[in-house]
């Protein structure tokens, strides 16, 4: 349903929302979410256009959010690589029609609006942080146990009762 | 968020399902969904493929529902030019997930399967038979008073008292 850009900016953006305050490089990034560098290379810089990222280049340079993880929210992510928007007119340009749907768009317009409300309401920090999830996006077993993964992003498990609050 | 491809089919489905009996020809639907011919012709191709319309070649030719218009639901039309699907596995192929997917592949899965649902529930009737809908998919004003359109396809209103209900 998603496009293969927007997978990819939902995983990288998840993986940076996992090591906020570190600048993790293109190519550790391509390597943790298995997306070809190239690829991921324009994906974040659309996100970094859109000001959801931050970037510095050169020796220890990469990529890290540019807003805490709870202040993003997968919608923003979404529509930075995509568009995912309300259907407000229609889109034949029917003069008769216009803003009163016919019963074709109103349901593609239901689809979206619906899309957008379920998007809208989950931030980068509700992935990393859902209650009861054994698994943290991205992450193989090793990740979850603090353990440095491709030699620079590091993975710390939220420490005991924390797990699930906001922060 | 339903890629360009994916409108023009429903479109073109929608438009045979408001004329059932009737062999259309490719360039009167490409005027009635306002879609380049060439780039209909393609679209039009891959519904034929998956048996959901069928055409003749030729004076008079043209394509017609394979099915009747109550049994054919929009998933199918989604899925026959895109990929609306479930995700089971973890997309990342990471062995320790699996099918415990993680809360981004599985906020994804929900997205996935609130769209199946609303999809799978309308079917083509459904759209040209709303109960309350003034306007008809694609139609113009003058489509919903009986006028022949681009000179092949009629369009006539619903009996008194059969709109909204299954025939």
């Amino acid at each position: 349903m998603f496009s293969q850009t927007t997978e990819y900016a939902l995983r990288a953006m998840s993986c940076l929302a996992l090591a906020p305050e570190q600048l993790v490089p293109t190519t550790t990034l391509a390597a943790m979410t298995k997306v070809p560098t190239n690829y991921l290379a324009k994906v974040l810089q659309q996100l970094a256009a859109a000001n959801l990222i931050t970037g510095r280049r050169g020796v220890g340079g990469g990529y890290k959010l540019a807003r805490p993880a709870d202040s993003i929210n997968l919608l923003e992510v979404v529509n930075t690589v995509g568009s995912l928007q309300r259907i407000t007119t229609c889109p034949l340009g029917l003069a008769n029609h216009g803003p009163n749907l016919c019963p074709l768009h109103r349901k593609m317009d239901e689809a979206a609006a619906t899309m957008i409300k379920l998007l809208d309401g989950v931030t980068l920090k509700n992935l990393i942080d859902t209650p009861g999830s054994v698994n943290k996006p991205l992450c193989d077993a090793r990740a979850t146990q603090d353990v440095t993964i491709s030699g620079s992003i590091r993975v710390r498990p939220a420490p005991a009762g924390t797990n699930g609050h906001h922060r």
